[in-house]
């Protein structure tokens, strides 16, 4: 059962439809407010659009301490964790205000008339991208803040110029409605139509789930954010095609992101050192991460047994934390138990369970790669794979289903290694969004390089982020204007430029 | 039926499946040649791609000729219109070369270290794309050649990276077969792996539906193109929606492409004369175009009345050109018939038939805008709705579906006619891939700032174009490298920037 907001609101602005008691008639008041929203929102300046996206991180931060501790209380994180997150939902927010500010993702092309071309003339050709329309957002269990209300695909939408209509998560109501009144405090304060935000919360399950298809199936909302289950993210992406009108969806589901260890990885660091590392993201925030690693290539023999006996006593010293929800902690049981029952798995090590819902986490090995050893368990699991040559890692990783991410630990200064990675890597970039070195994929950097993302089923859209700027390019589109009169033209794609935009002249980058 | 090549083929290079008893099986010899040949075929750098794609095009106006014949012969097109395709589509092959020699389609983007960065250190993170895999093609019965086996999807995904598997149009088999031979002379001559490209051919309507679905359902197929019906391209659309790996599919299927004709227009410019462009754009090609003008806002009053007699006696004047199959000729023929019984649709002029195949081209009215109305009469019918004032056609225009192209005609000098089409172009913009003014949709010129795609049903995915160097970007996706060592980069992100290529670093864009 989903907890109740620890009390009541006290203040309701009028653009929140949040209560226990959502129904269709509240997902058609909301989606009906952005679309009424959208011409008004779509043709704020980059200036004023920033603006909002930074009053919306001010409003976050003006009310952090209640919006932290809602935060801790529901997720059972800890407050260093959420602390984290407050200044990486405000950053990714600020971010996007400066992505919108320079423009660059107008993608503004300009191929000017030809008039005396031969044998026929050329037209004045303009091209802009605008938004898709109202954008329906389902906030991620595990990152009440950065991956929910206001987090990544909730701005980036708003900053492609999208109204969003965001679905609270159940675990986290009380955190999800202060952010939520704080964002709509925003948009009061800069003067925006109400519908630009609205937020939507359930009260149970079942009804969380209709409440969810009524959203993604009415036909005012043209694309879909969600981060979560690979269950509920393929139900919405089933809704989604079966539409008289089939709208884009950007589901972010299973992962579990292969670590591959080189041998002259494990020949040059301290193997206890090593282990230690893997262990720590295995554990990290119980292992509620999409970027877990869940699944780890080791070399046989004597430095990867040695290896393996470091990361068994870490796994073995672990306590279980908190999970998120009694269903998740449920869940996690279960696929451990379904895991350690699989013919060929073996046990190599076991935390200790911590309190209520603080399962142990588990180490286990296994030489034969099929479901359901390569199913996602969501929380601290990892599956531990012995290989004796780095061409067995080929076929072994081509079987995956894409991911996320895809890790290598090499020597860069061991010549096998680095022939080994470059084997690697036109395979793991095929198959993962983002490939780490020497590194662990938990901690997502927010940037303008990053991809958070990947083929199938990591994501049901590989063209795209989660995270980073490059996200705001899910909710637009393309439009070319043809011969357009100068009184006509849109201000992005007018010859004196007066957004001051990057611009492609007949295919050439110009500089504004 | 289909008609069979007119000669059998004398020389079939090894990478062509083609005949007219392909089934499953050749199928998977296409696929697994494909799947085959992308590591080798991605490898490549900028300039041995784009020597290729101009390989395609010097091969296939090396046997122009008999291309130029057997494609006028089996679509019935006119000569010079068939020219101007060989020329667009060796056009289009050779804007692709540029395209991928200049490489900004790798959006490079480098976020570099920042290990003194408070409290975390940042990574080295860079971005770049890649392709997504083997795309399958479906050329347009409508374009034998640049629609077609080395149309723009062949030639953007080619771009990109990504063989290609081709289904030859039924309608125009021998030219598909001899572009597909020059195509598969270009991958020999290149040295590229046989499996960069094939083409399939299926003997009869049914097999050929078969083939499609074998092909789409592949799991080595990683994307698709096609242009064609509504109720084909939906097809193909579910058909890769329930893979076990869901696949983009851009499918292009339906657009009535609305004219909205203001009263400046009228008042300012020879009636008879503006009728007799409308009408001939409406004709052009037997009304075969994805972008013909098959609805036109008119306002009420003589000036209107002026335009509507001229553009009927006009399209009395016309006779019918042959349609591209009897199929094809059929589909209209029972268009046309469900349109004219419509209660509310009153006949305005009949062109003459022609020889077989060669109906009459139609033009009606009606006040009613609702289906059968609005649906895609594929060939040269025209609905005219009469309007008494500007302001009663946003709601008509917001009721119609996705469409290819919206055109307004302006009196670019009356303030009535600017404000209006200032008005409509909000709603025309969200409603369709590309917006023209005084002047006729038919007519796609092939640049870097075309938009041939729009909403649902105009296409399957209105994130996108298939016209122009911007459908590069439909067959990749991003991928991030954090920390790689510099001996195992790709050359497109390595620091010394061997390609010189433009790039993103920190967020701002620097040119080589």
């Amino acid at each position: 059962m989903t907890e109740q907001p620890t009390e009541q609101p006290t203040e309701q602005p009028r653009s929140i439809v949040a209560g226990v008691e959502t129904d269709g008639a509240d997902v058609a008041a909301a989606t009906g407010a952005a679309t009424a929203a959208f011409p008004a929102y779509r043709s704020t300046t980059p200036v004023e659009r920033a603006a909002f996206l930074e009053a919306v991180a001010d409003a976050i931060e003006a009310d952090r301490d209640a919006i932290a501790a809602a935060a801790v209380a529901e997720s059972h994180l800890p407050e260093g964790r959420i602390a984290g997150e407050v200044g990486r939902t405000t950053g990714q927010l600020r971010m996007f205000a400066d992505v919108v500010r320079r423009g660059d993702h107008l993608h503004v092309r300009i191929d000017p008339a030809l008039p005396d071309r031969q044998p026929l003339a050329r037209a004045d050709i303009r091209q802009r991208q605008v938004p898709l329309g109202p954008v329906a957002v389902f906030g991620a269990s595990n990152f009440p803040l950065a991956f929910s209300t206001a987090g990544g695909d909730t701005a980036s939408a708003l900053a492609a110029g999208c109204p969003v209509v965001v679905k609270g998560h159940p675990a986290h109501p009380r955190a999800g409605y202060l952010v939520a009144r704080a964002v709509s405090l925003a948009v009061e304060k800069q003067g925006l139509p109400a519908g630009t935000f609205s937020f939507l919360l359930a009260g149970d399950k079942q009804d969380g789930i209709q409440v969810g298809q009524d959203l993604v199936t009415d036909p005012r909302i043209k694309a879909v954010g969600f981060t979560g289950s690979r269950p509920g993210g393929l139900a919405l992406v089933a809704a989604a095609a079966a539409r008289p009108e089939p709208i884009p969806v950007y589901a972010e589901m299973s992962s579990i992101n292969p670590v591959v260890v080189l041998p002259g990885a494990l020949a040059s660091r301290d193997r206890a050192e090593l282990a230690g590392e893997y262990v720590a993201s295995l554990v990290l925030g119980a292992g509620q991460f999409c970027t877990n690693p869940g699944l780890l290539f080791l070399p046989a023999g004597p430095a990867g047994d040695e290896f393996l006996r470091a990361a068994a006593a870490a796994v073995t010293g672990t306590t279980g934390a908190p999970m998120l929800t009694a269903g998740i902690a449920e869940a996690y049981a279960r696929g451990t138990r379904t895991l350690r029952s699989t013919p060929g798995v073996r046990v190599l090590a076991e935390g200790r369970a911590g309190g209520e819902h603080s399962p142990a986490a588990q180490l286990v090995e296994t030489e034969e790669l099929a479901a359901p050893v390569t199913d996602e368990v969501f929380g601290a699991a990892g599956v531990v794979v012995r290989y004796r040559d780095a061409r067995e890692l080929v076929p072994q990783l081509e079987r995956l289903e894409g991911q996320l991410t895809a890790t290598v630990h090499l020597d860069v200064d061991a010549a096998a290694d680095t022939e080994a990675a470059r084997t690697l890597l036109p395979v793991l970039e095929l198959k993962a969004g983002r490939v780490l070195f020497n590194g662990w994929p938990t901690g997502v950097e927010v940037g303008h390089a990053m991809v958070h993302g990947g083929p199938f089923p990591a994501t049901s859209d590989p063209r795209s982020t989660s995270v980073g700027s490059l996200a705001i390019e899910r909710f637009q589109r393309p439009v070319a204007y043809q011969d357009a009169p100068a009184s006509v033209l849109p201000e992005a794609v007018r010859d004196d430029n007066p957004w001051g935009l990057l611009r492609r002249i007949d295919g050439e980058v110009t500089l504004p």
